[in-house]
């Protein structure tokens, strides 16, 4: 039998605010979800663990009333209407994982946004806080982390109209099935094309150690980094691993394996400035004798500084060109994907300041260096991202670790910032 | 309908010698077994084209009167018994493939058997050839690719008495399945060990491009290149390829594109005398945005030369530890397996070398730089190694080539080798 939400005996039965020791509760029970055994999680976009965890999260918000509906692309949305007609303040993060991932990651976010709409809903029924003027939506995005199906931040593109729903739903995973499938056998899909959003928040762990280092616990993001990411294919021969001679070697995986080199080396040349990576490779025919003649990789550059992302890229190209000569091969540029650092809105991060002054929370302004739904809607509307310090910056690993105690301050920032977007204090500052 | 061996009237009349058109009409069939649609073939050890390649040669074996078995690792023996009681012997080479081969490979050398041993026992029927002093085992091995199951030439050496036949049947693929469910499942296996062998004869294309440019038509194989085999594991952490800062990393990917273009160097500190490869490379997760936390790779040194292996072996240990510090990774060296520079027979040689004189072909003794099952039989019997020349060298790939000419060639040199050593040529000179 599935985990079931924390139902305490006090918020049961009066609804008022749930406690810190609710939200640790629940987060415990929704750990539970394709739990590794070594303190992380395995649940990748509509497998069999997310579908559950996203089950729980229905029941969860329908406990409390809330309307859960599924859109065109698998958001699933939990709508807490107050005022009937208004937009909503859109709040969550996304809750499916990498292979072997943490368990905090957009998982943290979505539960917060949960008991964030939990404690507002309270007030506003107890009295302890004015009616909203807008509506509050807890979403949990669809395949934020694009492993199983690319690209990642899916359901947010979707929703902000950055990509056609109809393109998303025929895309396969390695097996060949397509998320339209993935997601009906779990009845996941509809033709709603969600709510109409007039604000945006959404809490993250940092994954990285900036916050941890300078003694943050609230981080304020106001802008993410640069990046550009390539999908390279190698071509080369295949050959004889032993009785080729080497002049003869058209090898793709040499090839490949200095632009992971290359990659290191630009970030070296650019200390904390830029950061490169290459997390996906695949070679054929991947046979111990023969010398591969495909190697496909994805290789990023990121950095804050657009100039210095435009000095990598053309290092990029020389060390491919150098490849190319140094292994006899051909490198394919088959996709290339860029964005540029693009600001939040300044207005979402002087309201997070106010609201972290007035919790008596110690903040800071930062940036995100990893891509975010968020990221997608502060293009539709304004948005306020905040981050929890991630120790030692640990992520996407399943030695992900945040405190407790910066799990539940982020939950009662999240309620705040959620409290003024929906009493509209961003209202006529917008766009 | 699978193609069927080929009979021309002639020879289905009377049991004379077949023609080169015989075999180069049998070898055309063959090779539509896992034809690939661009000259080569898929046929990859216990999969149905190699199991429906078994068959046809059975039923073509059969078709001669020779007495058909599978042995405990399924190696396929055609067996002609004119001496009752005497050992034999053993002829021939491997049908399987790498996943897209050429045609020719070990497939002509077994081929080039059955034809030799079909015009031996023409020959002796007719009383053109006295009768032999030992009886002629065609033997197709099973698995001397590795591709699908490894370690490569598994049936050889389960023959041979280098690996016990149980580990060997225990082996699986990468979906799981075993090396004894699959020989099973085609009626492949038995108890039977195998005929007892006095000699080994194979022949083959040579893989490399230095018959073909010396202008040799038979290569009369003196010894092997000696190589060690490693497969290491390399270990690092899984972190957030954009947001973890670059000296927290502990890239297994990068680690790994060190050790790959560390091989290279090593080769090109030797030219022409050290042969390098990494066929095999596999990433985990392999996902866009994980750095990953640990890839296993199988690297290859390869020379004649026993002093020059030994000084790059010396050198991949050093860029092993430069890999560690660099990418802060650990490299663990799971396997390691070897061989020496080892000499096939010299009588064996320099029986090639009267058979080719007789026959007035181009001859040179060469080595090999591949392995091949007549280098385990070399161990136990004396063994006579042939090569035909490869067109520019190709082997493993599609476009892998070798001239009409240069096949029939090989079968006449080789039915006069077998002719020899059924004799009894080096009896006597054995051991």
């Amino acid at each position: 039998m599935p985990p079931q939400p924390a139902q305490s005996p006090v918020s049961a039965e009066s609804p008022q605010a749930p406690a810190a020791e609710d939200f640790l509760r629940d987060f415990r029970a929704m750990s539970e979800f394709g739990a590794t055994g070594r303190g992380g999680v395995d649940r990748q976009a509509a497998t069999e663990p997310d579908a559950e965890q996203r089950r729980w999260l229905r029941r969860l918000l329908e406990a409390r009333g809330f309307t859960v509906r599924f859109d065109r692309i698998g958001n699933e949305w939990g709508l807490l209407e107050r005022v009937p007609g208004a937009p909503f303040v859109v709040v969550g993060s996304h809750m499916d994982s990498q292979p072997t991932a943490g368990k905090y990651d957009g998982a943290y976010g979505v539960l917060a946004a949960a008991h964030a709409a939990f404690r507002l809903q309270a007030e506003w029924e107890g009295g302890g806080r004015p009616e909203p003027r807008f509506n509050v939506a807890v979403v949990n995005w669809f395949n934020e982390e694009g492993s199983r199906f690319k690209p990642s931040m899916m359901g947010s593109s979707v929703y902000t109209g950055k990509m056609p729903a109809a393109e998303a739903l025929a895309v396969r995973d390695a097996d060949g099935e397509s998320v339209e499938d993935a997601l009906r056998a779990h009845g996941f899909l509809s033709e709603w094309e969600g709510p109409e959003a007039a604000f945006c928040a959404e809490i993250h762990v940092e994954q990285g150690r900036s916050m941890e280092r300078d003694g943050v616990q609230i981080g304020l993001v106001h802008s993410n980094w640069a990046a550009n990411k390539y999908e390279f294919a190698v071509h080369g021969e295949q050959a004889h691993t032993g009785s080729t001679e080497i002049p003869d070697r058209r090898d793709a995986l040499l090839g490949a394996s200095m632009l992971v080199v290359a990659a290191r080396e630009i970030a070296d040349a650019f200390p904390g400035k830029v950061h490169t990576s290459v997390g996906q490779l695949d070679v054929y025919p991947n046979s111990p004798v023969v010398v591969p003649s495909e190697v496909t990789l994805l290789l990023d550059l990121r950095s804050a500084d657009e100039d210095l992302l435009a000095q990598a890229d053309a290092m990029l190209h020389e060390r491919v060109a150098q490849a190319e000569r140094a292994a006899r091969v051909d490198v394919e540029q088959r996709t290339s994907h860029a964005w540029p650092v693009t600001p939040y809105q300044p207005e979402g991060v002087e309201l997070g300041e106010k609201a972290a002054a007035g919790l008596g929370l110690a903040h800071a302004r930062v940036m995100t260096l990893a891509g975010h739904d968020s990221t997608n809607m502060k293009d539709l509307v304004p948005t306020v991202m905040l981050f929890v310090p991630s120790v030692e910056g640990i992520s996407h690993n399943e030695r992900e670790f945040t405190r407790d105690e910066d799990l539940t301050a982020g939950v009662d920032m999240l309620t705040d910032v959620v409290g003024r977007l929906a009493a509209g204090e961003l209202e006529g500052r917008a766009g």
